[in-house]
């Protein structure tokens, strides 16, 4: 009984510091995606094939989430881009005060889009709200068809749905359009895009969804 | 503070009913294995390519953890060994006390072989001990070969790893010398074995490592 106090203090301590985040986001009109999936579904390898597009159209910055060391802000700061790793030394997911700190090494001012890479996990980060305007989850075709009904919360928080690694279709046991139909089962309003890092299929799509999502005022 | 206490106390809580479990499948001479990977690495595709071989062999029974629906165990039953489903409605990892339960079911004097499928996490699932033998972790190639650099704990807990999907090697960016490398950097001692659930390849020798675990009074 007492856990389960606890674990609602810590959800509802959470959701006040997501708030705070989402206001001072608001007032820079930045918009800000919190990307999420499972380890290895390729979440930096579109943020590498996308920055220098993005670049061009908006000023863009990323938090990196992750486990332990900073080879994923390696990765992206070779773009130019602002970038702050956050290291959560074991923690399974980021949580709103980690994010509140990383905005305050940004200058908002200066960002239109801002991208979190949460940590590779589709299960926690589900309930942990960091401010962001909306979740996208990435699904590795690699993964198997059946993962939203298994993993559900992910899927029906998102509002956009990313399956990569689309060039993998011919040499696995997953089909893209069963993918499709069982996330929208669990999440009718989802947003479907597929992409491949190998290829660059729909990676254009997606910057476009992006730049869309950023303030008409800014662009 | 009271959150490091109130968690402390859940895993010292989790040990000793672990310890109980570990007891008693040394009691039953059986051989326990926890399996844990990403979502999608490919767990159930392996022991349904195991489990008609292992059958023949030792006698075997699974343990199925999923966060949603009983479609693992669905397909493990399939092949005729006793399965039993865990699921926890969002928790993002198995704890000792939900297999206590499991194996309450079993009849555990019939079990020499005992396969514990985790909940798809790289992440929660290293910290709690069910009573297992050994874990083993399953890394699909196509997650990327810097994954035990990532996710350390897991692959430091771990006896033995599957490299899996290893027919993909040719159609993804990662390289499977690399990624045993960065897991034997993290855990020397790890066992590896490379397994593609396609083409058959490494499933005998991944059976023949099961059956070596199983008392040799058994076999």
């Amino acid at each position: 009984m007492s856990i389960i106090t606890i674990e609602r203090r810590v959800l509802e301590k959470n959701d006040q510091i997501a708030s705070r985040n989402r206001d001072l986001l608001a007032r820079h009109r930045v918009f800000c995606i919190n990307m999420v999936s499972s380890p290895g579904a390729g979440k930096t390898s579109i943020l590498e094939r996308s920055l220098l597009l993005l670049k061009e159209r908006v000023r863009v910055a990323v938090v990196e989430g992750d486990v332990q060391t900073d080879l994923d802000a390696r990765r992206v700061a070779k773009f130019g881009v602002p970038a702050v790793q956050i290291v959560t030394r074991g923690g399974c997911h980021l949580e709103a005060n980690l994010v509140s700190d990383a905005l305050q090494s940004l200058d908002l001012a200066a960002v239109d889009l801002l991208i979190i890479e949460n940590v590779g996990n589709l299960v926690c980060p589900s309930n942990y709200d960091l401010g962001e305007t909306m979740k996208v989850v990435v699904a590795s075709i690699a993964e198997g068809d059946d993962k939203p009904l298994k993993y559900p919360a992910m899927f029906r928080n998102s509002g956009l749905l990313i399956i990569n690694k689309i060039d993998l279709v011919p040499y696995v046991n997953c089909n893209p359009a069963t993918l499709r139909a069982n996330a929208l089962q669990i999440n009718p309003s989802l947003t479907v895009l597929e992409t491949s890092c190998t290829t660059g299929e729909g990676i254009s799509e997606w910057c476009d969804w992006l730049v869309a999502g950023v303030s008409p005022a800014r662009t």
